[in-house]
């Protein structure tokens, strides 16, 4: 049996190996006492917890306020891995987070605001929550304004309403994508995005229907373009469309719709990459895991949280926060669901002996889509 | 492009469909009206969800109060699983749920406690938090209960503190690991655990010892067995070492740490599962789609969250919630990362040309491990 707690030697010296710092460093944060920097101070308490051992009462400090962290749901990893960012910047800034996540048929965005500002919050961050959806009103968020609450949106902006907004480009997250396929020879190229009302699905459709016309000639995008949920099975059901139709790629707008998409393509006897290619979105904490290890672009997700922050607490403080939408470039992180295109279509996966890939059928293409 | 919003009528046929109602019942709970069971209303506002249409104001109810709900952090997918299916659980009830997640350096569970009894929560649910950890003080529970704080455990009782705790039986999910790796011919199996000082590692070692005992008339098995973090890291580290050791199978104490034992398999050149098998724990979201497939002891996610909000809100009502530790029954689930043991032992990764599995040594077992 492992001790219950380890020699006290023992534990000064796995937390200063932990934090990078001196055990006399160690000592003295555990101690309480001053002439730490805020950094080796932070490392130790963070070595502290990792390795789970409880921290001492004398260091707890006390809050500076309450602040909300609207999530639209836990399921797709993304939403995760913002709020764990931007909780600990809240925290690193002296407030403490309370994260509100909704799944279908729970608490609403709106229930939520109503108990976070019974309860005195000093602010507000919305990450993908209503102000993205252009169907939905903007006077829940002009109400908040007027209250003076300090909001800050992540990924999407609610038109007309003069808050920061922290966004990946989506954009550019498309570009790279098409490029990335385009140059594998991919010329039948899908795309397939969550609800039409939501911004950045439309963005991302505006921008992959700019792609195919400069990059594949193509004049009419629109039947490339599938529309579902951001799913496992939204993706599933969007590429099965695609794939059935003669494309080659797919660029899906959440990595859960990828798996989905390598899902559909192996139920129709595809392999990916041999004969399809299919394109994530967000790069979440797994997806280096999956087989394929996907291929996806990573949104910049450190980096939003932390911007989302400093403009919040910008905001609280009435210092002088840009109340303009602020876009962060995405990277494309290639990994092995991404491939040469084949040198013919897959096309349906029809009953024939030969097999998808077994009979090339040169001058035959089942091209259906661009051209 | 998409339209902002549908026809009234494919919006009406949507939800209908979805929620597995008719089209009069979809109008009758968008309306408000009566005489539409509970259970027709909350699937038709999951549709509604689901679809992300906005819900119209007169559907929004009055929550009947707040309940904190403290997680360790958010970066192992368990968490966010617990997270989501006790959130929709408590909204279901009436409650308004408020996610306090942790990470290293940031707010604590008891920062987090402090905060939520200063804004009158209703009660606290507390996922794999102090309470597990056998040598932190209970009193921080003893003060709640003497407030009369209706409280509940997830994973991990506290010791002497009477409330009601619902468990993953950490012991049958060893018993079902063991029991699978044994029947495919394992003789050589190491436990990778998570630091020892939590209760759910400490009845997996006593059961695992137990295993080896029954199974495999393993005397000692604490050579057998590693305690490391519960992270990808962790299980690298942890498999590494029991891989070099001559152990063809490792059981995980979560699924990170099995990714870890894959990882740590490969750059020892080591096929999985052809040389060595890989179980994990928990089941987490993605897990069947990894590089193999992961082989895993499922948590019983949503009949824990659901006993744990029966049994909260039991405790809010002054009813009798029985104030002990429920033990839920875990699943194996066979995938991809676990098959028969080696004909040879894989061994320390030798800087053979064969190869590890090139060369059958019968009647030279490098067994260091077991007997």
């Amino acid at each position: 049996m492992e001790p219950p707690s380890l020699p006290e030697r023992t534990r000064m010296a796995d937390l200063a190996e932990l934090a990078g710092v001196s055990t006399a460093t160690v000592s003295r944060v555990l101690n309480g006492k001053h002439g730490v920097s805020t950094q080796a101070r932070q490392a130790v308490l963070a070595a502290l917890d990792v390795l789970g051992y409880e921290r001492p009462e004398k260091l707890r400090s006390r809050s500076v306020g309450l602040v909300g962290l609207i999530v639209p749901e836990l399921s797709n990893p993304v939403f995760p891995a913002f709020a764990q960012v931007i909780e600990t910047m809240l925290t690193e800034r002296g407030y403490t987070p309370l994260l509100c996540t909704q799944s279908p048929g729970s608490t609403t965005e709106d229930q939520y605001v109503d108990v976070l500002l019974e309860h005195g919050v000093a602010g507000i961050v919305f990450v993908s929550g209503l102000h993205a959806d252009t169907t939905a009103s903007t006077e829940r968020y002009e109400r908040l304004l007027h209250r003076n609450m300090p909001v800050v949106f992540v990924n999407g902006a609610a038109h007309g309403i003069a808050a920061p907004t922290v966004s990946t480009d989506d954009a550019a997250a498309i570009d790279l994508a098409v490029r990335h396929l385009v140059q594998m020879g991919h010329r039948s190229i899908g795309l397939a995005i969550g609800p039409g009302r939501f911004l950045p699905a439309q963005r991302k459709r505006a921008a992959f229907l700019r792609n195919l016309a400069e990059h594949l000639g193509v004049e009419d995008g629109e039947p490339h373009v599938v529309s579902t949920l951001y799913t496992v099975e939204g993706g599933q059901a969007a590429a099965q469309q695609l794939f059935a139709s003669g494309h080659t790629a797919v660029v899906c707008s959440s990595d859960l719709m990828a798996l989905g998409a390598v899902r559909a393509a192996r139920s129709m006897g595809l392999q990916v990459p041999g004969d399809v290619s299919v394109v994530g979105f967000d790069d979440s904490p797994l997806v280096a895991y999956t087989d394929p290890p996907l291929t996806t672009v990573r949104q910049p997700v450190q980096a939003m949280g932390h911007a989302a922050v400093s403009a919040l607490v910008a905001e609280i403080n009435r210092s002088s926060a840009a109340r303009t939408e602020l876009l962060f470039q995405p990277e494309l992180i290639v990994r092995g669901s991404t491939g040469p295109a084949p040198r013919t279509a897959p096309g349906p996966a029809l009953p024939d002996a030969d097999g998808p890939r077994a009979a090339p059928r040169h001058g035959a293409p089942a091209h259906r889509a661009a051209g």
